[in-house]
């Protein structure tokens, strides 16, 4: 239970998401200008990662369609990966002619969801990824694969852990960096993230494994705790909590960066992410897509961001605090 | 780490604070049957406990200034404690006119958060505490003590584990039942909780300790899962996240017990809360006092409450599906 009393000075390695999954299901259009302000804002955060945007058909994803723009314009800051969204092989093609530095590519661990969201059974998505990734491998550029409704499919309920580990050891073998597990509609719960993790950490020890949680049900800070205390150092999150849940109108989405932050910073962990300026860049977030986002930190303060007693009240009191002195 | 694992069917009671900690944070007076409606609703759902009102001065909270009618008109449920809140000397005669099963004591484990909530000092509470102590004892009625701010003090900061721990140690000499460590403003993280929970658990084992959590900085389930990681079994929770914080307007209040219960049924804790039913309690809140409440699980829908594909989708599905089977 260690984990559970103190982070230790352990670094954790945050991966902000917002500028593509978050802004890809926004209704407005972030103009292309301040898309990549917002990336370089974020950049200077402290974040491993940034995921930038997405090499999706402009027509499936119109609020991304200037991904060429937006990777060629931001300003890179040292130590900060910038990783885009690669769906298949024209997207590969698009990306590698913009220096990216890591190459996410995604499926469903789910049959349903993943003919829902890519309009093809989890075999052909396999076998597509597979020529991205022999297409990517041999560059500089890594390779992540996102497994979505790693914990749960909207359409079929409970997914096998067998078939997560089954495509874990299929992309593991073709020499993927990374995985990440996917909380795609938030379905994921404690016991069962650490039973996964705790998988995963055994029989990939070598992959690097980062867990991505939506709040829908208010479990992603749970859910972190539970992959914490399995040994997962690396979280995808979203500033804001921006990245609504299409199959729950008006419920959170993608788990707010600096809440986790604000979290695993009072847990003792070592994030090395800002968070005051990050809290800035979210309070910022509203006017750039036109609504209130989630976030409980930036609504209520930081723990440490203390109130000051009533002015009647605090007058007594220093009368009462001296008086005690005295006796 | 057994407990991030699985619930084992572990006996997790719940106690209901929304007719009490709820309403009061109301700027409606929700109506005396309305409340006893609620009472006798919630009496239904299988919480081990409910605080039903507080017999504070009806000056000081106009919104619960009809406890005698309430307490008086419930219809009270087998296996169901009914609990009230008590100040002092005035309202424990008038509970004690009312057939309670607990007298909920109260004060803060900080000295100008007792300041400000009570209008004195922490040693003057206490003595007024010891005061009702001693004349409730002897009678049937059990006896908790409320400790606020025991996790964080919105004035002063953090407090001190060894004040919260002196506290208990005194209480717990006058003989009292049972303590709650109330996570008053949201302050609490989970590394400080199951420091807390382990000392309290270790030097007062024969204590029924219960915990308080705010969801006002997003934490609460997460501190959730740290107290369980310690033996603890009992937790306040207010339906709909009912009860608001006073110094961040518009924040979380009282952690949410449909949202809870959810979360410890997953993972295989046994609640023996009735979570259909009082999700329904919950949508009905909103019309009771006027405004939406907090609550994930009833916007989103539990975990197990599929979606159903798009329908074009599902032909084409379909139809991949058969033809897979047949190759």
């Amino acid at each position: 239970m260690s984990n559970l009393k103190t982070g230790g000075g352990k670094r954790i390695f945050m991966q902000e998401v917002c500028p593509r999954d978050g802004l890809q299901n926004e209704a407005v259009f972030v103009p292309t200008a301040e898309k990549i302000a917002l990336v370089n804002r974020l950049s200077q955060c402290g974040f491993a990662k940034v995921e930038v945007t997405s090499f999706t058909s402009p027509k499936a994803i119109p609020a991304l369609s200037d991904a060429e723009e937006v990777m060629k314009g931001i300003r890179r800051t040292e130590g900060v990966e910038y990783s885009v969204l690669v769906p298949n092989m024209r997207g590969a093609e698009r990306a590698m002619a913009c220096q990216i530095d890591e190459a996410n590519l995604v499926m469903s661990a789910s049959e349903s969801h993943n003919f829902t969201n890519l309009r093809m059974g989890r075999e052909a998505s396999f076998n597509q990824l597979s020529q991205v990734i022999a297409e990517i491998k041999g560059s500089e550029v890594a390779i992540n694969v996102s497994l979505s409704a790693a914990f749960g499919c909207p359409f079929e309920g409970d997914v096998p852990e067998n078939s997560v580990m089954n495509f874990i050891d299929r992309f593991a073998s073709l020499g993927v960096r990374g995985i990440t597990l996917c909380d795609t509609t938030g379905m994921a719960y404690p016991t069962q993230v650490a039973s996964l993790c705790q998988k995963v950490k055994k029989y990939f020890p070598e992959l690097e494994t980062t867990l991505h949680f939506h709040d829908t049900r208010g479990l992603a800070l749970a859910n972190t705790l539970a992959a914490l205390s399995e040994g997962i150092d690396r979280f995808d999150a979203s500033t804001g909590g921006l990245g609504g849940c299409p199959y729950a109108p008006g419920a959170s989405g993608n788990v707010c960066t600096e809440d986790m932050v604000h979290m695993l910073t009072l847990m003792g962990y070592e994030t090395q992410v800002d968070l005051p300026r990050l809290m800035g860049i979210s309070r910022g977030l509203a006017s750039l897509i036109g609504h209130e986002v989630h976030g409980s930190v930036v609504r209520a303060g930081k723990r440490d961001d203390l109130h000051v007693m009533p002015e009647s009240l605090e007058q007594n009191f220093n009368a009462c605090r001296q008086a005690r002195e005295q006796v």
